[in-house]
């Protein structure tokens, strides 16, 4: 079950002038089921996203990437369910070609202005018929107050739909963000997750809104991880209506790319929270490092160790397994008797080996939580690294051994 | 329950000339349960070993490498289980140092002649006079025929003890070779695996037995995951005692290497099909690539996984989550279109996506299988590599989420 983590309600998520959410059940898998979303934009509206870096990305992110440098504007993002389009060769390209040609006569635009996303089994291929038969019933849905329903159609294994709005105050007017994502199992984004979409009515240029992606991903999507296999199909995507008659500047920069982070680090958290089989969540922060890259290195080898991950299953204050990944990270020169490593505020180990304050019932009583922090101190430097994660369940091997069935 | 492995049976385990090993059952963790080793070796013979690479190194590795390095000839091994004596600090490395000097009072050898190991929980101290307690024990069980006991002391969550013999004629003389090891989660070595004693009554020189051993280990313990957890106390041991008559020279050197990496290979895959919940054994194979290395990152990508790792579980014919797996490996180059994926003789994927002569079918009877090979063409080199792994079942969560009660 989902780790203190419920679905948004419909109230609560705020429509973004300048974009409406179309829904169709499009029996792609199995029948009677949200399955296909159409965004449409306003024609003034800048879109930017980062990808999978995984090589044998999908056939949608390929064709998405190219449509967004062709330049024309983007005016539309068709998301599938229950097919991934990757792993699928040329077939693949064509089908996701296909989509946008169907998505962009029916709503009077160009096929280079529509995004294809897909998500779902790999290797399969997708049954664009069947997206194309359920067109007509999104388009017909469009409107703008349809986050909520937008939010459960991209679902796949989620159990809880990932929504969150924010407004802010700039320059005496009302900025609204609203953001949107899946992801559940197959969670190790590398530039971005499963399937993310923040909208906004700011008006922010093209060439912003990319680093102004890139910069929330970094804080929020690339920071989680439930398995540590990075999908074929992540996107995070960032779309900008100005409808809201408030243009971004270096002056009111900063405030925006605050709120977008933050919409961003609620959507990633959401995903671990509902990890496949998650009854735990981790935040592993490691600190005093030299860069930021090697703490993170060895905050993922701490949250990737299934040791690691199943003894936070059984509550089982077994934190030896943490010196272990901390140990076979990969940062060589690691002198292990500077590190200190706290368990929430129990510090558990130090000069080598476990501190002589410790005591089994602190560390039992922290395992026990549904929340817990992990902090390690390297003690040599001053940079610093924080990654979310889960812990690895009876659930997630059910959950991954009848995925298909 | 352990993948086509059943214990090897007492009689088909030869000694070898030149060494004793006597068994004790100490208490150190749990009682009547065998947790002791002693190996005393002739005073002519030599030793090597390679050890993990984490930096969480125990006390006992540490203790082991100064030893080695003293030169004063090694005269006895000591191994307990049921605590790893690692994370311990300085406290750990006095009670490692405790433990040589205790079998050294027993055998009249000096301390520094005396190699500790140990296995078991991580950063909790060790019981040192547990240990001198069983010693006598030990000591007076010492005795040539003795291999089956000592596979089954080195044990913990091993389900079936780990040993093979084999003997080869050279010069006209019969060369005894018998290896013993143990391990079965946190299982990814990284120089060599959980504990490895290989003894040979052959002739070989220091130096030379590093290489035979390192040789030995790369082609096997460095090859096998289980979990992709790099233990904090790897070990693989390689005894040379040189009382068959027989000397190792450039002659016959490559004969001895082979028979040696065979024991070694038939140990490091009794690892695996004894991985702690498995239920398949895969062997991984990725060729034609520009060197070996990629080769290797690529083959462990896939072996960690733990999307495909639940789907071999499932025996679900999943096989985008190889393909995921493959392209997320770090390979950044690779050029997808040239990879070819096979399911044993089953051509799954090319030209980057399933093969036109794919059927569900074959998928799923290969699958079905408890001996899978997963073939992987990259289509750029003549390099190739190979990893052995198990799959990922309720069974490893259950093993792990429950160790240290």
């Amino acid at each position: 079950m989902p780790v203190k983590l419920s679905a948004p309600a419909a109230v609560e998520l705020l429509p973004v002038p300048g974009v409406e959410l179309g829904i169709a059940e499009a029996g792609i898998k199995k029948p009677n089921r949200k399955d296909l979303l159409v965004i449409r934009l306003d024609a003034q509206s800048t879109v930017a996203g980062v990808f999978t870096l995984n090589r044998f990305c999908a056939a949608p992110v390929t064709v998405a990437k190219e449509h967004l440098t062709v330049g024309k504007g983007i005016r539309a993002l068709v998301v599938n369910t229950g097919n991934a389009n990757a792993g699928t060769g040329e077939q693949g390209m064509a089908a996701a070609r296909a989509t946008c040609a169907a998505v962009a006569k029916s709503l009077d635009c160009a096929a280079e202005q529509v995004l294809p996303f897909s998500t779902g089994v790999i290797m399969e291929p997708l049954p664009v018929e069947k997206i194309v038969a359920g067109l007509p019933q999104a388009v017909a849905n469009l409107k703008a107050d349809n986050w909520f329903d937008a939010s459960q159609a991209i679902m796949t294994t989620d159990i809880v739909a990932k929504a969150v709005s924010r407004q802010i105050k700039m320059e005496g007017k009302t900025v609204t963000i609203t953001g949107i994502a899946k992801g559940s199992g197959m969670i190790h984004p590398n530039m971005a997750t499963m399937l993310g979409y923040i909208a906004t009515d700011a008006s922010v240029p093209q060439a912003q809104l990319q680093q102004m992606v890139k910069q929330a991903a970094d804080a929020s999507f690339n920071c989680i991880t439930v398995d540590g296999d990075t999908s074929t199909n992540d996107a995070l995507m960032l779309i900008a209506t100005g409808n809201s008659g408030v243009t971004i500047s270096d002056a009111n920069r900063a405030q925006m790319q605050a709120a977008i982070s933050a919409v961003a680090t609620v959507l990633a958290q959401a995903i671990v929270r509902d990890g496949e089989g998650a009854t735990k969540f981790i935040t592993i922060k490691v600190e005093d490092g030299r860069d930021a890259a090697e703490c993170k290195q060895i905050a993922y080898a701490v949250a990737h160790s299934p040791l690691v991950k199943t003894a936070f299953f059984a509550s089982d204050p077994n934190l030896g397994r943490i010196l272990a990944a901390i140990g076979y990270a990969g940062v060589n020169d690691l002198d292990v008797t500077r590190i200190k490593l706290y368990l929430d505020d129990v510090l558990v180990a130090e000069n080598g080996g476990r501190a002589a304050s410790y005591r089994e019932e602190d560390g039992a009583r922290v395992m026990q939580q549904e929340d817990i922090t992990v902090r390690v101190e390297l003690g040599r430097g001053s940079a610093e690294a924080i990654v979310w994660t889960c812990d690895f369940s009876y659930d997630y091997v059910k959950i991954n051994a009848s995925y298909r069935s």
